[in-house]
């Protein structure tokens, strides 16, 4: 049996109406928090939405002793009194999606280090909040992480009390830059870390294993597995789980995203323990996060036994990753 | 407008019953001749089954002045006196398929250099018969083609007299491999030099733009293109059309292969007209490949205008390459 004490998502989409209700209580029932992105239609761009937005994640998720982190969709609308409310009322996290770059990016930052922007971020940093970036540029779906490192290079500098998350780091070149820069941090998701681009496109055409920043090569994945197993300081788990219908990922253009949430921890302990690594679960889940994020341990405690899981085909109409497979751990 | 002389198509798909009814008139309306491809279930291993479904592919083209160039399946069961007699009833093309590599190759060959395949080729070499290779490994997708490469050498040098054709080249590191061997030439397609591995996946996922090998980076497109629009004389056109039903493109196990012989010809004018090379058109969709497999001019001449085509949505229930778009060029 593993016990994983106070494990958190510090990278989740929990959508909103129908969808939420179907979704919102795996990561409840199995974490102590999740940072909840902000990029619904229409994003979260204010304190009110991001708060009557918390009210409904708490509705759907019951009596789970789950805490639900907001953020706040970073837009040039931002300002000072706007961010210090934020402050007051425990909204730490302002996410960065550039311009088009995925799923409800419509609203994003067209230019990064434009000035407006970077006022904002000088602001942030001075409250003591925390910057979440999806991290890719407009170019070729390979390079796009890479092509978005001297964004990071430049905002780590400029910025060196702004505490930058690396969201979803996919690439190898891009561990490189997070150790870096002291105050650069990171999330990896279980499917960057478990499969690689060939479980998209190697065989038959999988839309199931479609997501944004696209699985990169064998390489990257073992790279990134690496990271994860040693629970590198300044990498935390962020899952990623990004629920869509199957009807909008099976057509002529599929959706981005992997639905992870019921099986997350399970998943990772498989892994973990494939390579001798289960020590490091803990740290990989929750206490790195704690660190950087400045997180509190809660009482929760997410036991697993080495029993079968059978992955179900579909949660609600959604298909999740490595639906029909049986995992070795399952919940106790 | 462009008249174009005897066009072939020296890749092609036609597949059989229905399918073969609903596909088989486009290429047979718009081109000379086509190297058809032998992956059917069962594939076309044998003399018998070459010549009845070459039969069966005239009757479903009508009176179209149409020169089905039909291929055998290579396997290890072939021997000298079936190809003895294949080559007198004029079936000059073998095909060889790595197995598991692309849509019916189930049958294919698991170990290509092995002495039973050598000897098939030792007297294939003495009959001038033409050797079409789907040139891939069962590595990562991206790398498949260039893992490859040194099998292409062995067969290129152990067999200097044999004609080796490498099939829809999709990396820009094959160009070389092809220029260094007299004995091997190449097919390109239309979507390999209009197309990267964006227009699979750098938006939402297409699945009608994706095929075997897997469309690669922009880079490889472009170097690709120069090839054709240079109509470099080894290489020839060769669409690998090859029609999926939407309902097994979009779907959670997506086929591979990409539909567009009702429009290559237009599509190709296109893309020459926008580089400034319809000079080189005729070549690179008739005199090369000619020249390359010692092919008949006939008295086909298609003439193309400069006016809009509209590209249907579908073709009796497949999703075409550029569905839904308007090209420049139409047929007279």
């Amino acid at each position: 049996m593993i016990q994983l004490q106070s494990p958190y998502d510090m990278h989740l989409h929990l959508r909103d109406g129908e969808m939420l209700q179907n979704v919102a209580k795996y990561t409840a029932k199995y974490f102590s928090g999740a940072l909840v992105m902000p990029n619904l239609t229409p994003p979260i761009t204010s304190i009110e939405l991001a708060l009557s937005y918390k009210e409904r994640i708490q509705n759907a998720c019951g009596d789970c002793d789950f805490n639900p982190l907001m953020s706040l969709y970073l837009t040039e609308e931002l300002n000072k009194s706007v961010l210090e409310k934020a402050r007051e009322v425990g909204i730490v996290f302002l996410k960065l999606y550039p311009k088009g770059a995925t799923t409800g990016s419509e609203s994003g930052v067209s230019k990064v280090l434009d000035n407006k922007i970077l006022e904002i971020l000088e602001i942030s940093q001075e409250l003591g909040m925390f910057l979440s970036i999806h991290g890719e540029s407009n170019g070729f779906s390979l390079d796009r992480e890479v092509e978005f490192h001297p964004v990071f290079r430049e905002l780590a500098e400029s910025f060196p009390r702004l505490k930058i998350i690396f969201e979803h780091l996919s690439d190898h070149r891009s561990i490189a830059l997070v150790e870096k820069y002291d105050n650069l941090f990171a999330t990896l998701t279980l499917h960057h870390i478990a499969l690689s681009l060939d479980d998209v496109l190697g065989g038959g055409l999988n839309p199931h294993h479609f997501c944004k920043p696209i699985l990169k090569t064998p390489k990257d994945r073992d790279a990134l597995l690496e990271v994860a197993l040693n629970a590198h300081s300044k990498f935390s788990f962020g899952s990623d789980s990004a629920p869509h219908l199957r009807e909008n990922k099976e057509c002529a253009k599929g959706a981005a995203g992997i639905f992870s949430a019921p099986l997350a921890l399970l998943g990772l302990a498989e892994l973990f323990e494939k390579h001798n690594k289960l020590e490091n679960l803990q740290s990989f889940v929750s206490d790195n996060a704690r660190r950087i994020y400045d997180l509190p341990k809660t009482n929760k405690i997410i036991k697993l036994v080495k029993a079968p899981f059978e992955v179900p085909q579909e949660f609600n109409g959604i298909v999740p990753l490595f639906a029909g497979k049986t995992l070795a751990w399952n919940y106790a």
